[in-house]
């Protein structure tokens, strides 16, 4: 694997996601073409892909799971919009912001369906694939559950952050690596050890996505300016904060309310000050670390999933 | 089958409906209680039991389907209560009134995914019911998507009509009998014909609703006051009326919107003169007496299913 092959398939999953849904009503049609023709990273699915190819199913064999996968995270991503009032995503407007919330809502039921379909309708995929699917979407759902319950408490330990984070986030890298593997046929405990390397690269991307919302611009989180920041969001750093320096992070986050700009300044002084910064990057690697052990236990080739991981690590946006 | 022993289903149905979800976030858990424990009539459930019952398959072994078919049922109740911005559901506040929009969908999305998990956790179960499920979801979505689009046009002829009604409560009913006969393992053959039965019922049922919005009192419906009609939906007979008496009924409908009791009155003076009233009563009669006919050409022992299609047509409210 290499940057070269990334791109290629991610233009193959591009492609591919254009013609999930053609027929239908265009209250429909239209949206679901708007988002799956967005600019995403489409990690989840090269994950599969990636994950099928290491245990020995074809790119052609696999596709129609990891287009699933991606279907199945750009409906997370549409109904989470709706909840946390987010404008943007990937530099284009929202779907209830361009439309409506009911679109929105339909937008994402429809999309749920459409991936199942995607599994169901490709002959030879093992029955494994729709239990581990089903229950992956419920994951997410109380992820997000419990997400929203953080914003409206002070007192979220880290702990409870990383269970939240494992069930929204880990859980869908988990079910992405699952599926390749799955449809690729090895024994329960490389399927296994593979969804539990996924999911530590998960718990990694997330508490980097919590980095990347206080250290990089707006622009290249392609999300609305800091809403989750406002939106009293918890995060790996803001608990340690909230842990370590309550007053300090609490007033810092006041600020943040009025004048986003010196809110945002006075937050990054004071993690950087109590070393909270350098704490959040130490547990990212070693996340990683711990992901790319389980794997190397492994008896697959683990050079292209090793690539996957690296991306993570090296991603700036 | 008599009053009682349908009383019996209902009562079984209820029972393990408030076990589907007890461990999660308890922003899920209780959202998803509170619809599970409301006051529904529970008739998709109950028509796939007695499905089920015709084709020579136990009550026990018929269960999960049926709760699968109410959960899902009740998913698309709480997502499109929160699209028509309606406040009460079965005499009780909807769940986007009660907690907020968020909550409302993620309850969707999450008993959308107990639904499926409910299905896949019954040993042999056929594979056959996922698709069946799958794709009748899909179905219910383009039937709301295709509901919302007609609101704002005056133009929906009564074949556009039937079309939409058939994806968002015929389809429905349909999938509850099917799966049904599937779990019973019957043949092709009688599993379409079932199916076609129990689809031109949920047409008669939606064109009663159609009825009873307008001819009932609002207590008796248990939804909010006539909110259909102000937020000007397409019935049978609104489109009949806006064919019919374009100018009369556009009047009615404007006056309504001030003076709902004045502008009904109106309204159903309107249906009543012109003969849509009876019209659609009699659309209600012949279509459940085409799917009795279709039963009565399934070789199974259709009595039980006789007392369900008279169910709807005795219904009143």
């Amino acid at each position: 694997m290499d940057d070269q092959k990334l791109q290629s398939l991610r233009d193959l999953i591009n492609e591919e996601l254009l013609a999930v849904y053609t027929t239908g009503p265009e209250s429909l049609t239209r949206p679901i073409y708007y988002v799956l023709s967005g600019s995403g990273k489409r990690l989840r699915p090269i994950l599969t892909l990636i994950t099928a190819k290491t245990c020995g199913c074809s790119t052609v064999d696999s596709l129609p799971a990891a287009l699933a996968v991606e279907v199945l995270h750009n409906f997370t991503l549409v109904h989470d919009d709706i909840m946390d009032d987010d404008h943007t995503r990937h530099g284009q407007l929202t779907v209830h912001e361009k439309w409506d919330v009911g679109t929105a809502i339909l937008t994402g039921d429809a999309m749920l369906s459409l991936a199942m379909i995607l599994l169901l309708h490709k002959d030879g995929y093992p029955p494994a694939l729709m239990p581990v699917f089903t229950e992956g979407l419920l994951k997410v759902c109380e992820g997000q559950a419990l997400d929203k319950e953080f914003e409206n408490r002070n007192d979220v330990t880290i702990d409870e952050y990383v269970e939240m984070i494992d069930l929204k986030t880990g859980h869908l890298l988990g079910l992405s690596a699952e599926m390749g593997a799955i449809v690729a046929g090895v024994s329960t405990d490389v399927r296994q050890a593979l969804r539990d390397y996924a999911r530590l690269i998960g718990r990694a991307f997330q508490v980097q996505d919590d980095l990347l919302e206080i250290y990089s611009d707006s622009s290249k989180m392609g999300k609305s300016l800091h809403s989750d920041i406002i939106l009293g969001k918890k995060t790996y750093l803001m608990i340690q904060a909230l842990t370590e320096i309550p007053e300090r992070i609490t007033a810092a986050l006041h600020t943040a309310e009025k004048d986003i700009a010196t809110g945002l300044q006075l937050i990054r002084q004071s993690l950087d000050e109590q070393g909270i910064h350098e704490q959040a990057l130490e547990y990212v690697e070693s996340t990683i670390q711990h992901a790319n052990d389980i794997l190397a236990a492994v008896d697959v080739p683990s050079s292209d999933l090793m690539y996957f991981s690296n991306l993570i690590t090296k991603r700036r946006n």
